[in-house]
């Protein structure tokens, strides 16, 4: 049995009663985490499904399996036809989409119910764009919890669509994206919702298992670099803190890099880190098609700047052009079909690969975050090859193609 | 090293030396299985990924794991709100829409890709409504195989993108899709690809991995029932065959009984099953949202019609309406976000009850087959709580919603 956890400021230490309502440090309003107590932790081996597998290094007591959606476990895919854009290292994609719905938020979204059904607690909710949407409506279901779903009210039918279809209660909000975010903290409070928001300690803590498992997939090790987008930077602290926890428990002799991704068009993130500031600004008009990742501003990003800083990151920028291209190239070569937002980790790779030197005898993963099915809209099938044909042209047109 | 496999015809027993341009009995017009020499074949509990632990009921010599996208090891989750549906039992759900493309085609296809390119072959194709042809692009374009995707020309502008994006040649095809399917076997032969269609003996022995998974996901049994949509037949015949392997290798005492599913708008197998007729009729003037078990003359109908009847189970049909009802429950209830075709097999469960007398002691398994996420177009939301609101008016939103 675990004592409760206790919350910690990774930036200025301060500590705070568990308190699912408590999202940010009252001090330096960045992300607090779970602070575990300091004991050797190890990975069950003799469990097979994650959060089992990985228990000490999340903040609950037990699990119960009924409320999973199945989690995790997702396919580790080697992309050879990208190592030349790697200075020949292994290129490898954590395939998150393979998730229940079919993106990275359902780690996340996993543990969060195990914790507010563990608390009691009969309300969760979010505030997302689309995909964490989807995640908490289909969890809260599962758990037989009411859901609130707040979405920014240019969000698109197909992706409100796919979180109605769990019956939340779904609320189109007008409004600055950021002020919904912390409304929605106070509201909750108020009203004994749990919002599970992008940066939750909570929900941070379950995106750590993706780098656990790339750990052991790869024999118990990590590779040199991680990439992976960044918007909020609550995925991106989970695979810092599990990069942490794999050091602190002596099982990994250092850290490896990790590397950011952002679309150019609402690149906060990047754009401080180019200009050395430890702290970002707002972006200034956003614009890119990459909706799952357009956060200007990000309450998880300053912890982010930090670990890059102290741990030799960086923070990346990429165009929506290039991310298209490379989600053409990930489909067309590899068989894997990316969201855009997805897609900006194999576009980054050149850079990644220049500002880590790498070479033949480095590992490189890109993690896959959401899948394509998720943005039919902005798709570009430009070089797309399709025919309408009769029955009876059709063997005309296949001798014709074969060659 | 196993010997090149032999095609079999499950109805007369007429062999053929194995050929990939082969699918039908030349004589009956039933799909051909392969047969596998008399050796007691075993599950390698020493590998984790699907294809290779039951490499020995494949017809293949080995496994090239770059060919894998990561199917199958799908998640088998327990619906609770089902049970009273079947009569007390437990109610599970494999939900093969966890696959990489989102469909259970993923587990064939799988599968047609290593034998193509263990036969040096270098142009693969399919005829399908839209799950199979996105299945078969993706795995193609992983293998670096040419693929010739036929689709109907009514096919949705989703489901052809869905597809495309992986870059096939992608031919829309008007005419009778019964005749695409038998033109597409003699082109095939022609122009050296192979159309690895719904009933393509290698593609069928693919699905057979999601009975293996079930069986020790349940601790070395099969469940009293498991029931199946069904539409060419391909998938039914899958996973009747892993049956009959598991009975042979001694693994199970009988089988248990496989129910399957069809729209009552495209009903042909179910309408010959409660006629007590062998053989199918096409079915006249189709008519369903079903589009992905919506086929008029499915070959491989016969073959299921012949199983069901030595072997105790059945085939029914379902409204559109139950199914839709269906898929609210699953998401609503359950989390699961299912298309209206795969939710078939949960609206017909207290038929499955009613001809099982399913009790308390029992345990039945539906077979998810596809993500809701494939058809948005259809989906049912007159139920859904959705508002639109303004930031300040969200307090009193919250407030009035807790109940």
């Amino acid at each position: 049995m675990k004592p409760a956890p206790v919350l910690k400021c990774s930036s200025c230490g301060k500590t705070y009663p568990y308190d699912p309502f408590l999202v940010l440090c009252a001090e330096c309003r960045d992300p607090l985490g779970p602070s575990y107590p300091p004991l050797k932790r190890t990975i069950r081996k003799d469990k097979e499904r994650p959060l089992e597998r990985y228990l000490e290094f999340l903040p609950l007591n037990d699990i119960d399996p009924d409320l999973s959606l199945g989690e995790g476990r997702s396919p580790l895919l080697s992309l050879r036809s990208f190592g030349a854009d790697a200075g020949g290292a292994r290129v490898l994609a954590k395939n998150e989409a393979a998730n229940p719905t079919a993106s990275f938020k359902d780690r996340g979204t996993a543990v969060v119910v195990q914790m507010a059904k563990a608390l009691g607690l009969r309300r969760i909710g979010t505030v997302s764009t689309g995909n964490m949407a989807a995640s908490t409506a289909a969890y809260a279901a599962r758990a037989g919890l009411e859901a609130v779903i707040l979405v920014k009210d240019d969000t698109t039918p197909e992706k409100v669509k796919a979180a109605a279809v769990y019956s939340p209660l779904l609320i189109r909000v007008e409004g600055d994206y950021g002020e919904v975010f912390d409304r929605s903290l106070a509201l909750g409070r108020k009203h004994g919702i749990y919002f599970a928001n992008s940066v939750d300690p909570v929900r941070v803590e379950g995106y750590k298992l993706t780098v656990f498992e790339i750990f052991e997939e790869l024999g118990g090790r990590l590779p040199r670099c991680i990439v992976v987008p960044v918007s909020s930077g609550g995925h991106f602290l989970g695979l810092a803190r599990a990069c942490l926890d794999l050091h602190e428990a002596g099982l990994i002799p250092g850290l490896p890099m990790l590397a950011g991704v952002q679309a150019s068009g609402c690149a906060p993130l990047a754009r401080a880190f180019r200009e050395s500031r430890p702290r970002w600004e707002r972006f200034p008009a956003p614009r890119t098609i990459a909706h799952a990742i357009s956060n200007p501003t990000p309450p998880g990003g300053n912890a982010v700047l930090r670990f890059v800083r102290e741990n030799a990151g960086f923070i990346a920028d990429v165009s929506d052009e290039a991310m298209l291209k490379a989600q053409r190239r990930l489909a067309s070569d590899e068989g894997l079909f990316a969201l855009p937002d997805s897609a900006t980790v194999a576009a980054a790779l050149p850079e990644v690969s220049r500002r880590a030197g790498l070479t033949a005898e480095d590992t490189v993963v890109l993690i896959i975050t959401g899948s394509g099915l998720k943005n039919l809209e902005d798709l570009d099938l430009s070089r797309a090859r399709t025919l309408s044909l009769s029955l009876d042209e059709l063997d005309a047109a296949l001798s014709r193609s074969g060659g």
